[in-house]
C-alpha cells in the first residue's frame, strides 16, 4: 500500500497555518484548503499550490485528497468530522473535538465507536521530542513503577480578557493539554480530581469568573500521585516541563533553550540561552511529527494512538476539575458516561 | 556583652554528635555533655574535652554553660526546654518541641509567651546555603509576589517498620519540615490543608496504617498555592528542592552535587556528580549556621527567628493533614489553639 | 527590487542534497539541477520539482536561475565560481574555494577583487545558532576586550583511510572551519601560528603521514590567544565548543541537546539528553540560515560576510599550520601573498 | 602503631593560618607554632592552644611533635625542611620546595633521594574534590587513552604590582600548580613544553617584564596533548576547570556552585549561583584533606604520593615555559637535571 500525501485543510487561520508548515516538513502534500474566509484560504493556496475548494464538504471530496485535517473553529468540529468520517477519510481534528462533555459525548455516539478510535485528536504536545522521551522511558520501566507525577505548564501571558469569558475556564481551555498528557504516561484509570486556584496574575480574570493560577492533583487507580500546576503567566518564557518519579529513578523533561551560548558575568555567573518564548516555538516541532504518525497509522488502518476517546476523557476531568473548584471538594471518577454525584 | 559560647548539651546521641560537630565547627566550645547512656556521654566527652555531667539539670547550670542545646529523645524535649528556660538559659531545643499538638500547646503555656518566642527551634533546612538563599530572594521581592510554593523532598529510604508506628505518620514525621519551610518562605497566613496520600513504596507501610508517598496543597490568605510532594524513598539521593514561583519570576534551590565532576561517555553522555546522599551529607553545614544564629540572637537578647510558634504552626499543618487524609476533604484553618471543625 | 528566489544547484551528492533542503526551508526554489552522474540529478530533480540540467554551464544559464549554488567535488569549484561570475549570478562556494592556496590565490586573481567578495563561501558553521550568538555577544562588547578564545571540535569517527591521502590533512580538511571560526570572531591579525599533532586515534592514519589529534595556538596582534582543539575521533558525539573569555566575562557556545530530557538513576543522577550526532544534527538548520543570508546579500548587492578572501585566509592559515607542523616551529604570519619564510 | 596527629607548624601567617584550620578539621592538633614575628604566633597560639616556640628548631623538636608542617616564607623552605629531615620528622612543606631550580636540585641532593620522596610538597589542588575525581577517573581507564587534557586557571585579580618583579614570573608562580596537576594526571614523561603569553589584562605588568594571559602546549611521551590556559583576572570568579578527553569518553572538572540555587528573570532565565571566590573557598577543604593524607603516609612511612620530586618537575617545567616564550621556540626536555639546549 502506498503511502496517504494528499491532504485537505479545513481551517487557514493561525493553527490551519501551523498544520500547512508541518506538513511540508512531513512530506505530505496540502491538496485543497476551504476556509470560511476566502482572502485567508487564497492566502494559503497561493503559497502552497493547493486549490481553493468553496466548502469544507468539497475540500474533503477534491481529487487527490487521502485525509482532512480540521482547524477550523471549535463549533464546527463536530460537523466536520462526522463529514469527513462518512466520507471515508481518515480525519485529523484539533482539539478540543467538541465545545463540552455531553457534545463529545454525542459526537462519538454520531460516529460509532470504531470510527472514534480512528479520529486522531491533535493533543499535538504528546509528539514533543522531550515528553515523547519521558513517556517513553516510562512506559519502557526505566524509573521503575511510577509513583509521583508532575506536570508544570506556564503560557508566558494570559489571553486577552475578552476571550476568557468563553475560553470554558482554565481547566477546559488551558490545563486540558496537561490531563491528556498526565493519561498518556499513567496509561491506567485515574480515581479522584482536586482542583485548586485562584486568581492572582490579574483579579480582572477574577471577576470574569475565571482563575489564573490553578493545582489539580489526580490520584490514579494504583495509588500514584499527579500534580499539575497551572499558571497564565510566565515572566521567563513558556514553562513547559514534566517530572516523573519512581520507584527506580526520575526523568524529567525540562524546557529546551534557545541554543547552547551561556554568558559568564559578575553577578550572573553562567547564563543559559532563554527558554522557548511559547507554543510555536517549543511545540513547532511536534506538529510534523503528529502529521507523520497520523499518516502512518491512517495507511495501516490502524487505531488513533490519541483518538476522540482521549478526547471525551480529557473533557471529562477538565469538567470534574471545574467541578471540584467550584464546591471545594475532592471529585471521585466514576467515568465520562455518568453525571458526577456531587452536583 | 561578650559573645556566648559555652554550651550544655543534652543528649550524645545521633543529632547530639551532630550538633557537637556544629559547634565546633561554628566556633563555640562544648562545655558539658549529659545523656542518660553514660557510655554515649564519656565517648562525646573524651574527644571533644568538654565533661560528663550526671543529670541534664546539672549538665544546663554547670559552670561555663552559656546556653543550652536539647538533643535527648522527643519525649523529654518539653521538660527540658522548662528546666533550661527557668535556669535562665538560651535554649536550642531539637523539633519536634512536644510529641503532639496538645502537648506543644501545654509547654509553650507552661514557659509564656516571651520564653516560648527564644526557644530556639531546629528546624535547621531553613538554613541550608540554597534554601536560604531561595527565602531571602522571595523577600527581597526578586520574584515578585510569590503565587506558587513546590516543596520536593524525598529521603533515600523508607526508616526501619519497626519506628513507623511510632513516628506519628508521615505528616508529624517528614513533612513537617517541609510545613515549616513553606511557612518562613509565604511569611502570612495559611487558610486550608488538602492532603493525598499512598503507600506504593513498600505496601507493609501500609499495613501499619502509614503512608510513604504523599502530596499536600496549602492555600495562603491571599491566594498563593503551595505544593508539597514527599517521598519515603528515593533511588537516587535525597532528593530536596523548592522552586518558588512569582510575577516576575522563578527562583529553584536545586540538589547541590557532590563536586563539580562530570563524566561524557557513550549513553551517559554529561553526567554530573552524584546528589548528596542524605541529610548530614546535604544540611551538615547548616547545623554550624543555626548555632551560629542561636548564639548571635541569645547574646542581643532577640526572639529566635523560628521557635516555639514555629514548631506549634508546623505540628498544627501536620495534624490538619493528617486529618485530612483521613476524612478525604480538605481542612479548612482557623488556628492552631481551636479544634477542627471537621472531625 | 524583489527577492532572488530561482536557484541552480550544481551537485546533487551529500552536500547538494543539504543545499536542497536548506533552500526549501529558507524558503528558495530549486529551479535547475546538474550532477555528473545523471542519475544522482534525477532522483533530487525529482523529489523537487527541479529541471535537470545537461551541463553545469546549462544549469548555470537556466531561465528563472537567479543565483548559483556549487556543491561538486573540490576541483571543479574555481572553474564553476568563474563560469557563475562571468554569467553575472550570485555564486555561493561550498568550501574550499580551491584545492590549494596557491590554486585560491589564482582564483582570486581571475575573477577580481570585487567579484571575490561577493563569492559567497560555504563555511556554515559561521551561521550555527550558538555560534554566531557567541560571535555577536564578542563583536557588542558584552565580555570586554576578548583574550583568550578557545575551539575545540571533535568528529564522532574518522574519514575512512582511502580518503587520508587526499584530504589535504587535518589542518586543510578539518581546522579549517575553526581557523575561519575564529577568524570571523576575532576581526583581526593574526601573526603567528604553532601547530601541534599527533596520531593517538589510530596509528594508521599516522603512517599515511597524516595527524588525528592536532593543537593550534594561535597569536593575535593585540595580545589575544586563540586555542584550537581538534580530535577525528569523539566517544560521545560531535563535540561543537567555543569559549570566549573576555576582561568583562565570558561567552561560551556549549554543544546543543537531543531534547530537555533528564535521567535520574542511580549512578547516573542526572544525565541529560545526548548530544547531536553528526554535522547534518548540529549544523542542519545553519546551512538554511546560509541561503537566506546569500540571497539577502544578492539581492542588495552587498559584499558577501563570507567571501573569498575569507576561503584565502583560512587556507593560508591551514598551510601555515601543516609547515608548523613540519619544522616544529612557529610560523609568522606575513600575508597570504607573499611566501613563508621558514621554508 | 598509633596516628600521628601532634603537628609543630612554622609560620603563623596567611598559609599558616589556612594549615591551623585544616588541622582541625583533619582531626590532628597543633603543639607548636613559630613565627619570625611573635605576635603573630601569638595570636594562632590563643585560638588553638598550641605553645610558641622561640625557634623553628624548638618547634620542630618540642615535645609530642610527630610532624612537621612548613608555611614560612619561600626563602626559608629549604633550610627548613633540612632540618625537620635531620629531625626525622616526616615533614609537609608548601611549594615551592626552593626558590629555583638550581635549589631545588641543592636540596633534593642535600636530604638525599629517600628522603626527598618523603618531603610532602604542598601542591593541595591535587586533593581538591572534583579535580581529584577527574584524575582518579583517568587513572582507572574510565575515558580510555587520555588524548587531550586541557587546564584552565584563572585568577580573580593580579597580585600587587610591586609583587610581580619577586615572583619569579607567571609560569613560576601561577602556572607551577597545572604543571604539577598535568604531570599527577598524566603520569608519564613529557617531551616539550610550547609558551605564549601576553600582557594584556595590564600593561603595566608588561611593562615589569611579566606576561598576564598565558597559554602552554605539553606534549607526552605517548603523543597525548596538554593545553594550559592562564589569566591573572576573571570577572565572574576564581575559573578553576580540567578537561580530560580520551579514546572513550571525556571527564570535565567544572567550578562549584555556592549553592544549588538558580534563579530565572527575563533574560536570565537560569542563573546558577556565582562560582566560588578564591583559593580559600574552592580550595579549602582539599588542605584538610592533604595534611590527613600526609599523616597517614608518614605513620605507614610511605612515600609521599606529592614529594621534592613533584616539585623539582614542576620547577623544571616551569622553567622551560619560561624559556620557551623568552626564545619564541619549543623547549624539548631532556630532564631537570641538564640544562637547557636552547639557552
Amino acid at each position: 500500500m502506498t503511502r496517504l500525501t494528499g491532504i485537505a485543510l479545513l481551517g487557514a487561520g493561525r493553527m490551519g497555518q501551523v498544520h500547512a508548515a508541518a506538513m511540508a516538513a512531513a512530506g505530505a502534500r496540502l491538496v485543497a484548503v476551504y476556509d470560511p474566509v476566502t482572502r485567508v484560504a487564497d492566502a494559503l493556496a497561493s503559497r502552497t499550490g493547493a486549490a481553493v475548494a468553496p466548502s469544507a464538504a468539497a475540500a474533503i471530496h477534491h481529487a487527490g485528497v487521502d485525509a482532512v485535517v480540521i482547524a477550523t473553529s471549535s463549533d464546527t468540529h463536530v460537523e466536520l468530522v462526522i463529514e469527513a468520517v462518512n466520507a471515508g477519510k481518515p480525519v485529523l481534528c484539533e482539539k478540543p473535538l467538541a465545545s463540552s462533555l455531553a457534545a463529545t459525548r454525542r459526537c462519538i455516539a454520531a460516529i460509532g465507536d470504531q470510527a472514534a478510535r480512528q479520529v486522531f485528536l491533535g493533543f499535538n504536545r504528546r509528539f514533543d521530542r522531550g515528553h515523547a522521551g519521558l513517556r517513553e522511558a516510562v512506559h519502557a520501566g526505566d524509573i521503575g513503577r511510577l509513583e509521583q507525577l508532575t506536570i508544570t505548564s506556564r503560557d508566558p501571558l494570559p489571553p486577552p480578557l475578552e476571550y476568557v469569558p468563553r475560553s470554558g475556564g482554565l481547566f477546559r481551555d488551558m490545563m486540558i493539554h496537561d490531563f491528556d498528557m498526565a493519561r498518556g504516561i499513567l496509561r491506567q484509570e485515574l480515581v479522584s480530581v482536586t482542583a485548586h486556584g485562584s486568581s492572582i496574575v490579574d483579579p480582572e480574570i477574577g471577576k470574569l469568573g475565571d482563575i489564573d493560577t490553578a493545582s489539580v492533583t489526580l490520584l490514579a487507580e494504583d495509588g500514584a500521585i499527579v500534580t499539575i500546576l497551572n499558571s497564565r503567566r510566565c515572566a521567563f518564557g513558556f514553562d513547559q516541563r514534566i517530572e516523573a518519579f519512581g520507584a527506580d529513578g526520575m526523568v524529567v523533561s525540562d524546557n529546551p533553550r534557545q541554543s547552547g551560548l551561556t554568558r559568564y558575568r559578575p553577578g550572573y555567573p553562567g547564563t543559559p540561552a532563554p527558554i522557548l518564548e511559547f507554543f510555536m516555538e517549543r511545540y513547532g516541532e511536534s506538529y510534523a511529527a503528529e502529521i507523520r504518525l497520523f499518516l502512518d497509522c491512517a495507511r495501516e488502518g490502524r487505531d488513533m494512538p490519541v483518538n476522540a476517546y482521549d478526547g471525551l476523557m480529557a473533557a471529562y476531568l477538565a469538567e470534574a476539575a471545574t467541578l471540584s473548584l467550584k464546591l471545594g471538594k475532592t471529585i471521585h471518577l466514576t467515568g465520562p458516561d455518568q453525571e458526577f454525584d456531587h452536583v
